[in-house]
């Protein structure tokens, strides 16, 4: 891909004297930008374009050409994309539109196009999009009119699904200390997706973070193990959410919609993150431009009381813990306070110090002394005191980089000189608290994520499921006779897994059923087991607390009569279980996502999860860890702790089974649907006392 | 008040020759920003500041001073009160820290103050303040030097409870479209409080909106009826949410901490804007400064499609709606559009519209033909298109005023172009798509809130409550025997407010019991009412489901038994009450907030309210419709409906029920505590099943 950021020899295809021509625009960009290659301009029409000459035929062309940049209308691409692979172009960047985002004949012309460029090997950019910027190689091929003095060069690489957005992200990147390295407009991703791009970006030298805008995740699951694999933060947009943005989207980009909840899910899990405004992405990639935040104990210096007390709200919010001041501290900070009493409240007031030069003073000595894991700084001052802010700034930027520890600074004056400020210093200059913090807190969820998820690779909780175990659930699946599984074999399922399931046997007759109940103790369940599609509660499948032979017989004879009712014929089967009573309920399932692939969930049972919404999600398989985060993350854990004297629920049996049944979802891609429905949970064990299963 | 806003005759205290003296940059800010009245300098030493001589008694100074200004050591500051007092001033502005915010001792000079204040009848502002600044009148009393083009003109008047915060404020409003005319740091709020300067900006004719900063709420029903009376939007920034902050917030200005839930409630159920940081402070103010948004019809027009996707989530998160552009409206666009098929689709997408000037005509026309509540312009351009824009921002501005429909103007480019741009047309430029539709949606609440209380007032669903019906419970209240009423007290209580309780009788034996319980039939419920503090099932007091007189007679028995092995010796008293079974649980309490009097709170029942905090909290009394918004606003709302084919419950008597223990928690501020739990809701009816209540 280094070609299409770092091309020796361009081809802009669609030019002409047209004064509205887009493709004069490109042309014009590139060469503003300072690209020192070789420039080609092909077009309907002979002529020149700033002293380029225009060529008709692609064989007047030099050849050698890495990147020809197209936009021609819809309908003349395909051909153009053949002769230019026949003239061994491998790169090319379609900006035209009118493809499967606009018409179903699009649709199938991008459909020609992809087969043309797999015969040729063509990797293309778009279309429907406005390509790329690369500050480093001065391209810049968008097709309005840029300055170079628009785009700030910059540590960040850009991914986006909007051309409108590319510029956007560039603008706020470029009013910030970040900057761009390389910027690319997917369009409607038609080769390259978004995860191909990830994966260079991953590997690019003058890259230190990455940002994504997406309106569609088409391989979720390649796109967030990408993510991880590679040493940089990503941050991610992605919009469409709502099912009113789903047909707008499609008519933008051809974007698909995905499930929002997973989405969020997926990132979170991965150390990916997600913002939801491109200011607040900027936020992101200004904590991401500190020296690491590793972990929650900050330290905070305010010359306004009453920004430290916002301070001080929103850091409690996101987590961060603000240690009083150890006296060795406050005896060095002491004698620059104009009143000698000083609180070691932290946050510091600062609002008696008026030596603005003792602020990288204390800063520094903070660091020594405590070692926290960040440090904020609200400064408020007027006018007169710019220039001094500055020089402050300018101490603190290299206080934070010797010292490796992220300070933040927050300063609040005029608008203008502090945003003018952040650019010309390159060090992140907050203008809101809440800012300052959150940014420090994306910071330190990566890196918690990034460390954690290490940890667990080298975890003491590994699940290891048998050779064994995994033939006999494939011997179950591939006998299947519906999508739904039977009952019985879902439970088998979950046994072979390591599953805890209420003791159950599959029988033929009221007899069989009897001699179970003697062996478990009654009261019992009988549960019609046949028919996969079958709804047991309909046809009165479902018997409760039977408590003796005589309701056993009375059960199956029932079931039998209801079924024969149903019009279901054939030798019944039947599964019988203990009854259990008493404990908490709980839901958990897996599904096959198409973007994301294996999925567990968990949550409360009943209304909790119908109603409330009270579930948790992630990408299968997880590690123990992942599960019991997720169940003592669920907004009714106090609920399984038990409240009012009630005793608790085992947390660690509930995540180990989550992360089985994880493993299984990964195990096996064929099953689309596992719903284990309720499991009940007691204070030392935990039981599923029904489950479902779809295969494909 | 007016005298603090506009006075003729200033006096500062505290001022000397030391160029740090914090009393000359008073003084020289005030010089600076125009006052042309009378300015009289007193100070311990007797010189000249700035033209001014510095006086050392007050007998020597002019009388008729409107406005003293005040920044001497907290402990000189009784004394210069009452001098002042005596020389006829009415009106001080106290600056100075060191007092209740600092220390006991400080807390104590706070009191002498304000017994002298009341002696001379004297308004303070402050103290531990920067005072105010009025552009009105040329005034800006802030204590550190403050350049006059750091304050832009504007129609906001702001009331911070942190002199930093002001500033800060100040410093937004600035770059912003808005600008100040009224800025007061309340501090330590002696005896002039936020609810004060609030009534007076809601006269104040220069004054279009109010936006406050508070760490405390002292009076927080006056405050928010205060706001209500006002004709103008009110935008609170309260901080000190958490535990954390609250100890810091005391030693900042002495600001005990609210509850914050009930905050967010009172401030919603009034219209008042409540906002989160300094950034959306402004920006709702942005939403005022338009034409009133008067419903959630939004068309929105953008260049960009991955922007008008953003906006659709946003919009459709925030309640707005996006109908399909009419026939009409599409034919009079197209010929504006490059291809010349155009998508109905809301947003309509300009992408292909290179003729901005058609931006005003497409936007001018919509308004005529389909009258949306709001429009939403997103625009990305850019440099050279930038005075093209400035032209259109210029022209819908225009065209929003005289039509009276507000039109937020989302604008992409560089950042420095269109912040100043805003500045310059007095108009608001949003640089963030998130921004310009929350900004409306601050907006359109208002006006909604505004519209529907009104409707309420004239409301059919009036409660009444007979002057009989009070007089009732005022007799059981006033022959209390403890602060907690004993059960059937409570029972007879919420009869009497036309609450459905379940049939119920207070009785002295188990004969009494059975007769009852025959009236009303088996099964019935006993319960021991003696004793507040009793705790009922502490001691066995309560027996469920009893069949027949066998079972009651037992049910005494026992209860009598226990309540002697308690050592709880008398008659005893019990409570029978018909059993019921089968509804749905939800709790109805009320209680006393010291800030905000009476409140009312419904949650469900168990542990949805207890874990979840799935509750609603409203100042009592409410409309019937508030309360039928409180219970439909729960998150467990779809429950109460009936979920897996289950029968709903009435909602309206639910309503109903809260409506009048509203007017009952509002009629007896001397109850401090009630809560009736459970509240079991049927399909047609519903009943108080236990109740408790605390009396002062």
């Amino acid at each position: 891909m280094d070609k299409i950021f770092y091309p020796e020899n361009l081809l802009v295809v669609g030019i002409s004297e047209n004064p509205n021509n887009l493709a004069r625009n490109i042309t014009e960009n590139i060469i503003k930008y300072g690209f020192r290659g070789e420039l080609q301009l092909l077009g309907r029409q002979p002529g020149a374009f700033l002293g380029h000459p225009i060529y008709t035929s692609i064989r007047d062309l030099k050849e050698g050409i890495d990147v020809a940049i197209v936009i021609t209308p819809a309908k003349t691409v395909p051909t153009l994309v053949n002769e230019l692979g026949e003239f061994g172009v491998r790169h090319i960047v379609i900006e035209s539109a009118g493809f499967s985002e606009f018409s179903e004949e699009g649709r199938l012309l991008e459909e020609e196009i992809t087969e043309i460029a797999k015969k040729w090997d063509i990797k293309i950019v778009g279309p429907n999009c406005v390509g790329i910027i690369s500050t480093g190689s001065g391209i810049n091929t968008v097709f309005v009119k840029y300055e170079k003095e628009e785009v700030k060069t910059g540590n960040v690489s850009l991914i986006s699904q909007s051309g409108g957005v590319v510029l956007t992200i560039a603008d706020f990147l470029s009013a910030s200390n970040l900057g761009i390295t390389k910027a690319v407009s997917v369009g409607n991703k038609l080769n390259l997706k978004e995860a191909e791009y990830l994966q260079y970006f991953q590997h690019d030298e003058t890259t230190e973070m990455i940002m994504m805008y997406l309106e569609s995740i088409v391989d979720g699951r390649k796109l967030v193990e990408n993510a991880e694999a590679g040493k940089k933060p990503v941050i991610v947009y992605k919009s469409n959410k709502s099912q009113a943005s789903a047909e707008i989207a499609k008519s933008h980009t051809a974007a698909l919609s995905n499930d929002d909840q997973l989405v969020t899910a997926a990132l979170e899990q991965y150390g990916i993150t997600r913002v939801y405004s491109f200011r607040e992405m900027i936020n992101a990639g200004k904590g991401f431009s500190l020296p690491p935040v590793k972990g929650n104990k900050l330290a905070v210096f305010s010359r306004s009381g009453g920004h430290g007390i916002v301070s001080v709200d929103v850091a409690s919010e996101l987590g961060f813990e603000l240690p009083e001041f150890p006296d060795e501290l406050i005896e060095i900070a002491k004698p620059f306070f104009r009143v000698n009493v000083i609180d070691r409240q932290n946050p510091l007031d600062l609002g008696t110090v008026f030596n603005f030069d003792s602020y990288p003073i204390i800063v520094e000595e903070t660091i020594k002394i405590i070692h926290p894991d960040a440090i904020l700084l609200i400064f408020n001052y007027r006018r007169e005191t710019h220039p001094k802010a500055k020089e402050i700034a300018l101490q603190l930027k290299e206080i934070s980089q010797r010292y490796q520890t992220p300070i933040a600074l927050c300063y609040f004056t005029e608008m203008d000189p502090i945003l003018e400020l952040e650019k010309e210093i390159d060090f992140p200059i907050y203008t809101e608290v809440n800012d300052a913090i959150k940014s420090l807190a994306y910071a330190r969820n990566y890196y918690q994520t990034k460390l954690n998820r290490s940890l667990y690779q080298s975890g003491k909780h590994k699940i290891v499921i048998s050779p064994m175990a995994k033939q006999n659930v494939q011997r179950i699946i591939d006998r299947k006779v519906t999508n739904e599984l039977q009952i019985g074999d879902v439970m088998q399922i979950c046994k072979e897994y390591g599953l805890p399931v209420a003791d159950f046997k599959v029988v033929n007759s009221a007899d069989e059923a009897i001699n179970f109940a003697e062996e478990v103790t009654y009261p019992i369940v009988i549960k019609v087991a046949g028919g996969g599609s079958l709804h047991k509660t309909d046809v009165g499948g479902v018997k409760l607390n039977l408590q003796n032979r005589d309701e056993v017989t009375q059960a199956i004879n029932e079931i039998s009569s209801a079924l024969v009712l149903h019009g279901i014929t054939g030798q019944p089967k039947f599964l019988v279980q203990k009854m259990l009573t008493g404990g908490k309920e709980l839901i958990i399932g897996g599904k096959q996502d198409t973007a994301f692939g294996a999925t567990v969930l968990c949550g409360l049972g009943g209304i909790y999860a119908e109603v409330l919404k009270d579930v948790r999600i992630r990408l299968a398989p997880i590690f123990f860890e992942e599960a019991k985060e997720m169940v003592t993350s669920l907004k009714g854990y106090n609920y399984l702790c038990g409240v009012r004297g009630e005793k608790g629920t085992d947390i660690d049996i509930l995540a180990d089974s989550l992360t089985r049944v994880s493993q299984l979802m990964a195990d096996f891609p064929c099953i689309t649907e596992l719903d284990l429905n309720p499991v009940l949970a007691f204070e030392n064990n935990a039981a599923i006392v029904d489950a479902r299963m779809i295969l494909q």
